[in-house]
Formats: C-alpha cells, sequence, structure tokens
C-alpha cells in the first residue's frame, strides 16, 4: 500500500461525541499522520513547533492566506488558526493517510479542495447520552451544554454532505470502523488507476 | 444492523479472476442473498426451481421485460436468462444484502436502476497469472484463452465505471476484503438517513 497516494481522512462530531479521544487512538498508528494547524497564537508551555502547531507571526499567516497555501482558516479571540495544504500534501505523497479533526464548515472546505478526501461525521448514541457526557465533564455552565445541543442538532444537517456517520457507542469500535473504512477507500477504483494502467501494459 | 436497508453488490471480474469461488465463499454468510436468475432454459438435473433459477417459458419470460421487471437480461443460446428486481428489492427490504455475480454491461445496467449499488471488480495479479490460471484449467483451446485475455484487457475500460477494484491474490483475502466493504458501505451517511431523522426527533 506505500506505493499509493494517501488519503485525507476528516474527522468531524459535536462537542461531547469522543472525537478527540478518537483521533488520538487513531494516530497511534504509523500508518496515519495528524494534520498540525499554523497559527499566530502565542506557543503554550511544552507546546512544539511542526508537532502541535506551526507558529508564526499574523504577517506571516496573512501571506499564507494570500497564496491560498491554506485549505480552511478561521479567527478565534484575535488568534488566526488554519490548515497549510502543504503539509498535507507532503504526507499524502508519501503514502500517508493525513486526519484532520475540524468543524463542519472547514470539513466542506477542505473537500471542496479535496474532492477524493473522505468525510467522516461521529454522533454519540444519542442527544441525551450527549448531554449526560457534557454534564459529566462538569466543566460548562447549563446554558452553554443547551446551546451546545442545540449546535449538535443543527449540524445534523450537514451529516448528508459528509461521507460515513459513526455511532460512538464506544472507542474500540469506531477506532475499528475508521481503519476499516480508510482501508476499503483504498480500493476504491478511482483511487487505483495507476494499477489498471500497470496491467494493460502487460 | 439488521432495520437497515440491505445492499446490492455486484460482482465483476474476468474468467479467470476466481469470481465465482469467492462469491461461493461469501454466501456462507447469512447475511447475504444471492441473487436469483430467470431463464427459459430447460432445468438440468439437480437444478431446483427458486435456487438455482426461476424457471420460466419464453412468453412468462417477454411478459417480464415488457413489464420492465428485470434488472438487466440478454439472449445465449437460443435461451434467456435476467435478473429479476422483485427478488432483489425483497431481500434488500428484509436486510440482506444480496450478492449479483454479472457481466460488465449487466452490472453498469444494475447501476443504472439501482445507483446506490455497489459495484466490485475482481481482476487477477497480472495478465500473466490469468493466463495461467486459462491454461490450467485445460478446458480452453489456446485460441479461446486469448480471446479471453483480450476481453480481460477490454473490460479494464469499464472498471472506472465500478467503485472497487480488487486484486485476487487469495480467496481468503479477496473474501475478508468484500466483507469489509459491505460493512464500511453501511456506514454510509446516505444510508444512515433514518438514524439523523431519529436522533432530531429527540
Amino acid at each position: 500500500m506505500n506505493n499509493t497516494k494517501g488519503i485525507i481522512v476528516v474527522i468531524s462530531g459535536p462537542s461531547g461525541s469522543g472525537k478527540g479521544t478518537i483521533v488520538n487512538e487513531l494516530i497511534k498508528n504509523e500508518q496515519y499522520a495528524l494534520s498540525i494547524s499554523a497559527t499566530t497564537r502565542k506557543p503554550r508551555i511544552g507546546e512544539k513547533e511542526g508537532i502541535h502547531y506551526f507558529f508564526m507571526s499574523k504577517e506571516e499567516f496573512l501571506e499564507m492566506i494570500n497564496k491560498e497555501e491554506l485549505v480552511e482558516w478561521a479567527e478565534f479571540c484575535d488568534n488566526y488558526y488554519g490548515t497549510p495544504k502543504s503539509y498535507i500534501e507532503d504526507k499524502i505523497n508519501k503514502g500517508k493517510d493525513v486526519i484532520l479533526e475540524i468543524e463542519v464548515q472547514g470539513a466542506l472546505q477542505v473537500k471542496k479542495i479535496y474532492p477524493e478526501a473522505i468525510l467522516i461525521f461521529i454522533i454519540p448514541p444519542s442527544l441525551t447520552e450527549l448531554k449526560n457526557r457534557l454534564l459529566k465533564r462538569g466543566t460548562e455552565t447549563s446554558e452553554i451544554i443547551e446551546k451546545r445541543l442545540m449546535r449538535a442538532v443543527e449540524e445534523l444537517d450537514f451529516v448528508k454532505e459528509y461521507d460515513y456517520l459513526l455511532v460512538n457507542d464506544s472507542i474500540d469500535n469506531v477506532v475499528n470502523e475508521i481503519n476499516m473504512i480508510i482501508k476499503t477507500e483504498h480500493f476504491k477504483a478511482n483511487r487505483r488507476t495507476s494499477l489498471i494502467e500497470k496491467i494493460k501494459k502487460e
């Protein structure tokens, strides 16, 4: 599989869907590379350049936007965050599957630029379960939790733009399912055109 | 998974690709049903109605064509062969995945009528290997073998219309790969719309 191009895999889901934990499990597999974001935010203690983020000045970031070197970007609390194309393309050309954990708007932007990317949406088994998970964290007020639930329902309208929908009943199950999805996506006929050419040349 | 609709799975490949053996292995799994053809050919000894074929008169077959009750059909040595829609639809409505072993033209016809069907094309590891397999059978003249190889190369042009391309390096591998493909196809967001509706109603 190493001589074929890697696949871009976007993972989204509401806050409380468990997508963060799932991504952390996935990237233990050496076949995958986690996409690294560029940001104008200052590094926090322990954060390393090129591992947690590509840190840069506002001027550098704006230049990346102008040169269309970002797949998607957003401004949040006076800082810019974005996904550099070069890192993703370098990894997929080396045959690695690149995982992006990204929200709905960004995901659709990725699909626009890379139509061959696969979009996976993760949902909790039910809204009740989602509410319970958010309550369990104990970090948010009930007002914020209500907002998050409303947002989760709104986001469901975008699920039809996604390729796969997974129900997070257990982290292990979902990780296995994503591994299977990526494996079978490599069998897609339109990803194996070089194989067809090779046989024809015979 | 039993409350969701089954998937139509079409399997094609050149003579010598091993697709017959693969299909026989697959249908040992109770989740799958093999599509049964209608034919005007007389039953051979041991062949049972509704198991090997739906046997019928030429008049009955022509009526099925007129009523558009066949997904695809062909005439071969003065006999008609075709795939009845009713059998397939009955099985997928019961949640079974229906396997069709069918040649390229028929496969494209299935996709036209059922765009949600998945088409899998199986190839041998190389043309040399395909030739060896055909020679090993010892049932065909070298002239026929050459014709089959030419046809196999021609068919490769249609692979881009297929969803998946699998290389038959071992029967077990391909059977596993097809099982994985069918499993992940059930995770497709557009096959899980009822799940989204259910959560929204909450």
